[in-house]
């Protein structure tokens, strides 16, 4: 069900990040040790902010372990601001279009998670994405049309108002459909200067997500990453599986809880899915 | 814009059609003499009926020319109807689930040509694509609304009207959006026991279209193609564009024309898009 | 370190073997429960014999439990003498000509295990490959220096001499390159009549290799696979990992041991590498 | 048979080379002018000097047309030393290890031309290349041997000296082989500092090179590369096939002719394939 990651803090090689660290994105692709699947290898892709407002995207349907190209540009790419996504797919096709992050504008997204029987539902949701935003939908995942519905209710504006109007309004339709409990998630946004997290789960235990703080005993945690050492405070990793041990360089997000980093104080608060603008 | 060929009769290997013929669809991927692009690279599809009543696919993104699979079956699979595709993307993305055949149920369908502004024009087309279809629609080509809006119009129970009430709809659609002449199309669709294939544009020409009728000339053609010589009377080849000389073998199907290849008399009639049932 | 499976018998249709099984093949590139590895998702390959003599291939780098295009083949090719294989490269790039099977002529050849070393006793084994069997050599993987050097030593006149006299060679050059127990192996190789089947480590337990033997039984442990009711006694199923219990249907294939399946009696006999011819 | 281009000079974004001139890389992928291929589309490469002693790459087997990654990363990349490669394959697998530029160490190479009837000169040109250089060795195609015997005969030393000297042993083995006129090539390599670049034939005439020397002419003739008006009087392009119009910006590089792009002074200087150190 996919593994995620994202960064904010000083500029960083992506390699420093996707390669270098014991548990690495990479690793978790072949060995991931929380969530229902071991492996991860339906597609990847990395999206960062650098030149320029648009941030990059680069997206491979090979499993993210055998991908050279991936290896190769991670000691060439540095960014202040990265996702990367491995993909475990839950039943769309393998294919570029439906890798993660998604794009538009400035805005990326990724998902760990689920509609559930988004097949029964798909048509509804996609309908009530904005008539102007409908031809930016690329793929058939069920994590863009997710996108593009936050995106429809008000993700520029107001991101964690938007995320929980979309919620509800998918949560609506499932209920009208016959499908009592449909989202689990976690997810990550960024505008290219906040990210926001999420985890949520219509019903029991959401997918796992973690957040860094005392970038301290990150240091200490990570020896085997030298460009750690040289983290402001202000970085910051969110995560869907550590990257590490999990003792005091992480701490977990708590359901129904949506975090915000940005410059200065981060935030937790409350996400509470109501259709109310 | 794409290369197809729609083979029926007496069963053949695939490579008697894809690959013996001194210009077959695989030098067509390639070698276009007819059309706006020489090269068809952008995927490739094969369709046919063999074993139970549902066709079978196989479809690949590499360029045709290059697909060592495609050769290796093409000596192994053999069928009495057989859809093959060349692709040349009009925007859409290159993915398996943009390459034709598209297929539902027993339908196959294949399509060269385009639907102009189809961004513009997508919403409207596949909100009128029946909702018990809409889940089965995998891709994000005009070419796959195209067959669904077919479907929706009444495929199963009368193709010609069913493809003639989907363009009438199409152009109505495109009108209403400012875009006059949408539709440029030849197209092959079949249950596994007839051919139908359209060639139609809104305004101006076509794309090329091409009927085998004299077995005989067939065969003389194409003394390379051993197989030939074994064809019934019944077997007929639909070509995009012929795959060798031109003389005798090959009859242009005439501008807003449908044929019709089934066992006994075949036929050509006139193809009239309108909206009524 | 790979998967495969050999089949011998009347015909079946490919998903029988590949997709109907509760622990099929397919399932084992992503849940596999013996050897090192869980994923075995770098290739796979498919080869089988039907139509003239040589056999057909069908390959691809796509993890095996992603690949559309196998599954719908799996359902339309039938064969009595089917190698399959899904791969977990020990170092050398993923691309098609370093999937198994490998062809030369009429033979076909599969290897879980290992050349330790490899790229240190490369070019002392290739250049012991006949020259005239040189320019077969496509790719870049050690299973395909073993085939060639067998084939080399007189797979086409003694398979199991051959097999021998190439290990032995393989563990000489090792040793004169400081290497000293270099081969850990199982392997399958047909010539479309007879299946010779290899299980030997230079040192320590080779990889697991399972064959069937009481077909009474093999029906009782698939009633999901309902081809299997039809298996005559001559059936034979030789597997990296079984398919499902072991219990009765699976023995398993003593080490430093080549078992023989063909029309009549199979056999187990000693494997002993040595030079002499 | 392949489009190649390398660029030397103040840095640029990829996309102002790949991309943005009328004929630019990408649209030579499609069509071609000069050469017997119009399309290049069997995979394709970029190197480029930038972080750190050795080269970056980025290579894939798909179409360049189509490769949207590469798009995106054009975008991004910015160098002042970059190899382009489009391929047309001369017989050899489409996979990325027979993609150019190759690399070894600090050193990029392209080719475009043809070892004649190479399966049957392979063996005795492979075992010619140094035992140490030998497991570097990825690949099957002539381009890659080519460049591993030039680093034999001393290409980190002396790079026209050592490819004189590769292409006279070539020369020799393949008259000792019953091939008369093995060797069509234009070549470039470089080592992060100088570029050099060769154009011979062992008869008739070999494909085509061009260099830009008038940057003046360069700024005229492309405004549609903005970036271009920024270059220097340093600023040097060679291509197998100019970009735009051919008067004025673009130079042949003469046949037996080795050119050589430094700081300061270029030279032209002639090119006599020869055994001798």
């Amino acid at each position: 069900m996919c593994r995620w990651l994202a960064y904010s803090g000083s500029p960083l090689l992506l390699e420093e990040l996707l390669y270098k660290p014991q548990h690495s994105l990479i690793d978790q692709s072949l060995h991931a040790t929380l969530g229902p699947h071991t492996t991860n290898g339906d597609g990847f892709g990395v999206g960062w902010y650098a030149e320029g407002e648009a941030p990059a995207l680069y997206k491979g349907t090979d499993p993210a372990w055998n991908d050279r190209n991936l290896r190769e540009l991670s000691q060439h790419i540095r960014s202040g601001l990265i996702f990367a996504h491995v993909r475990a797919s839950t039943g769309t096709p393998i294919q570029q279009s439906n890798c993660h992050p998604f794009r538009h504008g400035k805005w990326l997204w990724m998902h760990n998670g689920q509609i559930a029987e988004f097949p029964k539902l798909k048509r509804e949701l996609v309908m009530a994405v904005d008539p102007s935003l409908y031809p930016h939908i690329e793929g058939s995942a069920d994590s863009e049309v997710f996108f593009f519905l936050a995106l429809t209710f008000g993700l520029e504006e107001n991101p964690p108002r938007a995320v929980e109007r979309a919620v509800a309004f998918i949560e609506k339709i499932a209920r009208d459909f016959g499908v009592p409990h449909p989202m689990r998630m976690s997810v990550a946004v960024s505008n290219g200067e906040t990210v926001w997290a999420f985890r949520y789960a219509s019903i029991g235990t959401p997918p796992s997500l973690f957040f860094s703080t005392r970038v301290g005993t990150l240091r200490e945690q990570f020896p085997e990453v030298p460009a750690f050492q040289a983290l402001s405070d202000e970085a910051r990793l969110i995560v869907s599986e550590p990257l590490g041990e999990r003792v005091g360089a992480w701490n977990e997000v708590p359901e129904s809880t949506c975090g915000v980093v940005r410059t200065g104080e981060d935030e937790l608060r409350p996400f509470c899915p109501t259709a109310a603008a």
